[in-house]
């Protein structure tokens, strides 16, 4: 069972709801009444060494840094700002207080890069390295952006470039590869920094959604991308009722994205639309912002919303198809090869 | 290391601040401004396998049930109240999405009779099983309770009845190694419900809490005791800068605990002072708040605030010993050898 489809069955047996409570499970964060003006957000997230990271390349104030960047991406999400976080981490035996620390030094940049706040957080010893990090962020009423409220003929919009994480985790697992037969080799990522970073030490789109305020711009809908652009699609479309159709020439790529999927022989278009943890911004706009979006290089416009329910992807020779709901794990799974039954969390 | 040791040693490398924060790491939950009259309350608590519960004789709604509790259980702690709970799960391969319903079934339980809302989760293949439950709270700024604050004279109260939890694990762990040996044995409890319930079952004080409201009590310092009796006086006793005197003979307990005691030729005291994961609430009083307090049959006045450092405890004859700082985590420690290095979350 995926984990959605697990989640989906959890959340009908709970009954989540209060009186404060705008939206529960469902959307990227929850969202209760603050005040007259704002929302409050909530949202959790887990990483799980092995899956989302691994240490034999990630630094640990790196799986500090994506822990973080991951749960505030869910707040990116509904046009929020987070606040607090709070972590909790699941520590092996025999792993020094100097690597925990540095997982800590990860959480110290994040408060200082985003303005936000560790409050608490508590330490398990365990098998395995993981860390779940409790996200709370806020949102002017006005502002918030659900999954659903996509409306036929809207502009459809992602923000920075697609497939870099995942580009970034092809040439990771080379140089492991490396290592592990020769312990003495040094790893050598010279041409690739970019989307290595991407995959080490990712960003949440908080400047994004500053931009979109400073533009004056209220997404009609909002998710990001943490399981790809195809998941993203998928859940924009089945929250608003209405499809998509996608320009593929006008999916943002890095130049060493496309050199990554020539090395491995791969369509760039499987990094683009199928890898995840990219943390960008998927989101609609009405048609008239047009000329508003196009003040901001980091914003593309990649489609439009279509009147029926499908998703669909047009390449340059006019050719439609398709766009399958593969999922993130679908593309990684196969590095992962004990992780079977429930998937992990995205 | 110990988790708290650790803890402090991470803290002071976060920069944990925030201009809405009141409070950050180092009560039972974080504080915020929420409104002019309120604080909102932020807190985490991981519960693992093995150590805060074991398989064998924790059906899965009560290991769901008892890992919110103990999280809404330091929302109490600061004399607030819960209101959504987020919810990450750690599920070994093989484990049926029945068995994960049912862990659903306890959190809806705490759902209805917390008046709380699960509002999100996640979930993360794992070795072990393991929840952690990030919970967000709130309390009347006038009313909001620190563990700082107790002052010289002032009553020291606690809630409820001491040292059931570790009776009841007692009891349990003698059935377990009885099935263990013959698996057709059928486990006999029978004497011991109240005690093995509040092992397999226990509650956040929120009722306790509303109480106070009712009497119009005010504590000027609280915390609950999920690491036992000693370890709440000493994070009362320094957060404070004061001490305590405490009378043995006033302190609760249900005969079932002292049962167990008997049964296995241990002094009640080390049940009542050591036993943790009793989520009862310590807090201090004005003195003429004692006629209030007999009104109560829950709360006990079990000592009171020195003017010194020190956390004494008096017996009936008249001896007075300090009560050493020992933690919960000695006294189950020796049922967990695997666990050493890191000691897991309180």
């Amino acid at each position: 069972m995926r984990e959605r489809e697990l989640i989906h069955l959890l959340a009908a047996r709970l009954r989540g709801t209060h009186s404060l409570l705008a939206c529960g499970i469902g959307d990227d964060a929850a969202v209760w009444e603050w005040n007259e003006k704002e929302y409050g957000l909530l949202s959790v997230d887990t990483l799980y060494e092995g899956w989302d990271f691994d240490r034999i390349y990630h630094a640990p104030r790196y799986i500090g840094y994506k822990a973080a960047a991951s749960a505030m991406s869910d707040i990116c999400a509904m046009n929020g700002q987070p606040l607090f976080l709070m972590v909790s981490l699941g520590i092996p035996q025999g792993l020094s207080p100097a690597y925990i620390e540095d997982i800590y030094e990860g959480l110290r940049r994040v408060e200082e890069k985003y303005s936000v706040a560790v409050v608490g957080g508590d330490i398990s010893a365990s098998r395995d390295l993981w860390l779940s990090v409790a996200v709370m962020g806020r949102v002017e009423k006005s502002k918030i952006a659900y999954r659903r409220g996509a409306h036929p003929s809207q502009l459809l919009c992602v923000t920075g470039d697609l497939g870099g994480a995942y580009a970034g985790l092809k040439i990771l697992q080379r140089e492991k590869a490396v290592f592990l037969q020769n312990p003495t080799f040094q790893p050598d990522i010279s041409g690739f920094n970019y989307v290595v970073s991407r995959q080490l030490k990712p960003e949440a789109r908080c400047d994004m959604v500053a931009r979109l305020a400073e533009l004056n711009i209220i997404p009609t809908s909002m998710t990001d991308l943490s399981d790809g652009l195809a998941a993203g699609l998928h859940a924009l479309a089945q929250a608003s009722g209405y499809g998509f159709h996608v320009y593929l020439h006008r999916l943002p790529f890095h130049e060493q994205t496309q050199r990554v999927a020539e090395l491995y022989d791969m369509p760039l278009t499987a990094f683009m639309v199928y890898g995840g943890e990219e943390y960008e911004l998927l989101f609609t706009v009405p048609v008239f912002e047009y000329d508003k979006l196009r003040q901001e290089p980091q914003i593309h416009v990649i489609g439009y919303v279509r009147e029926d329910k499908q998703v669909l992807l047009e390449d340059p020779f006019g050719n439609v198809e398709p766009l399958q709901e593969l999922g993130w794990d679908s593309l990684r799974g196969r590095d992962s090869p004990q992780r079977e039954g429930v998937s992990p969390s995205a």
